[in-house]
């Protein structure tokens, strides 16, 4: 075990009553920066050459935590953009599991602090087995950005918080740009669909803005969500992985039990539990897929579930009368959605602590970096 | 939506109190005789011709609820006996992402009716894109078996009870025998290896029957945890997918929040959560994983919390003296873990809803088969 230095030391609360609220609000301006870091006008510049994506058939995405939740958003991204196949696992599990590696495989390993040692023990597996070895870290000189044939700096700046808020947001920026970058390199985007989605990226910062302002809703909602033992979050798609960030910030921070699921398992299982003790927070926005999550919904409220539907003025004019909360988000581009809802789920896991009266920067039986196994 | 005809009508209790009790006390010989029906002495004979699985690179395995566990129960199989590498994944997830399927992929569906609406959609979706279209079911003449090139029938027969017990051991069985064919056929495992691994098979009934005798330690560890509103279970390698299925269990007939996690993630969050009265059950026979279990369950008890151990005589002997309640099954091969150590998690799940009083058969909410979305 060894001590990572977060600097601490050097960065303060900038009024904020936690780092956590610090960190949250600080966002808008830090995923700004993380974006231009990575922009030369709409050219996307990576610091390292990346594998070539038009010669692998295959990315496997090792993580940890929060970190593991950002890899599942962005297999949805790799798949559907770049019509790369992904797949997602826990570090603990698949360096024990010793699975097959085949040479056509790029292997991207996310942490944070770059020390996470499941995730370390995973990457070096992959040595001499996979195409190549990328990380999206946040501490450039940490031991996963030094044994890998590329790091991706994720920008986010120091984090003190033990619950991870910006880090996820800018895990989410890196690896959209990465899957961006494959989708342009495998033929599948074309330059100008690209120049489109840096352009909603760029608007990104404006819509969390906005966003923030909403924040009144987010903690009357928090407060009694944190009257609550239990809680279930639901999403499909893009909005599944951020049910299960949303969990577990709410988890660690107010030591509720939170547990997420697709929205289309609700039926076989999870509805059992449904009863009007426990609510349901429902992460979607009016896409495609809306119209299935409201019947999700309903099925909930039928069994005397609260509902906090977490969504867009559309969304939340087409949701029925019977939600018991609803927090309202600007429109977004749907592939930006998950880096948006985030907020929600940080800021409902925020408040609930604060409620509660726990310790939002430093949870019980939490440390930030997990560097022993 | 339509109705499935369940021949409810000509099954009956046998003496039991409940259909669940009866279906987790027939293991012993459904088991056995689902066996039989794939074995020619010591060859595996299948009902229809697999696909080639020397000129396939990958197997992509789609299901829901229990299902989906015995599906990532498989994914270890294949991968460390078989080589091959393999993708789970939800069902509604799987549909509505619409992933890329290379042409060497075979889809593989698990369902025990045969018309999970979700599964029958995203086995469409499959038909043209994938090397061939397998499923494993209870029910042969159902839609899933019929649009599939060969369905494996998992000889469960009629299960009456909505939580699913002899059908996932039954799944089990089958997926196994697969990836056994899948591991001869790609020369990873011989014919003596094989024979070996059919002989373990042919003892388990034996084991279910010992194992059916430690019902009053079951009975007695799942009466102090109906107690709780909350319930942790944890597993590393092919214990995580039973602990989810445990989870799952206990959730639908007892109502008790219980939630699984792969032991190594439970630093990364969900420790926040544990104190007194959040019990912690741990699945783990003495295996090669069974040191860093043992080092998980530490940090749990050092932060207060009951760990009830699921293991064999060898690991109850190693794990301490502070664990809360101990259930011990006899020594079973590593690879046919699964299948034996799903009695307790039937067993505990089914004591914890007769001591809450709760509709064993019918748990509130749930239907057997979900024909819908």
């Amino acid at each position: 075990s060894r001590t990572i230095n977060t600097d601490a030391s050097r960065v303060d609360k900038a009024g904020y009553k936690h780092f956590m609220a610090k960190e949250i609000a600080e966002q808008p301006t830090v995923l700004a920066d993380a974006l231009r870091a990575y922009l030369d006008g709409n050219t996307i510049v990576f610091p390292g050459t990346l594998p070539d994506f038009t010669k692998v058939d295959r990315l496997t995405m090792v993580a940890c935590g929060t970190a593991f939740y950002a890899c599942l958003t962005a297999k949805y991204w790799f798949e559907q953009l770049a019509q790369l196949p992904v797949e997602v696992d826990i570090a603990s599990e698949f360096r024990y599991r010793e699975p097959p590696i085949t040479p056509r495989t790029v292997a991207l390993f996310v942490s944070q602090s770059g020390e996470t040692a499941d995730t370390l023990a995973a990457l070096r597996y992959c040595k001499g087995r996979a195409d190549s070895i990328v990380s999206a870290v946040n501490v450039a000189e940490s031991s996963i950005a030094r044994e890998s044939d590329v790091a991706l700096p994720i920008h986010a700046g120091v984090e003190v918080g033990v619950a991870s808020t910006k880090a996820f947001t800018c895990q989410l920026n890196t690896l959209l740009l990465m899957a961006l970058h494959a989708a342009v390199a495998r033929g599948v985007m074309t330059q100008d669909q690209l120049a489109e989605k840096l352009a909603h990226l760029r608007g990104l910062p404006g819509l969390f803005n906005i966003a923030l302002e909403r924040d009144a809703a987010m903690a009357d909602a928090a407060h009694k969500i944190a009257e609550a033992r239990d809680v279930l979050f639901l999403g499909r798609g893009l909005m599944y992985p951020l049910a299960l960030e949303g969990a577990l910030k709410l988890k660690e921070i107010s030591y509720i039990h939170a547990e997420a699921y697709a929205s289309g398992e609700l039926k076989h299982g999870p509805i059992a539990l449904i009863d009007k003790n426990v609510p349901v927070i429902v992460m979607a926005p009016r896409d495609a897929l809306f119209e299935k999550t409201v019947s999700n919904m309903q099925e909930v409220m039928a069994r005397g579930g609260k509902v906090c539907l977490v969504t867009d003025a559309k969304g939340a004019a087409e949701a029925g009368e019977d939600v018991w909360r609803t927090i309202i988000l600007p429109t977004v581009d749907p592939v930006l959605s998950p880096l948006l809802y985030a907020l929600p789920a940080q800021l409902i896991a925020y408040h609930a602590a604060i409620a509660k009266g726990t310790d939002v920067d430093q949870p019980r039986n939490l440390a930030k970096s997990v560097t022993v196994e």
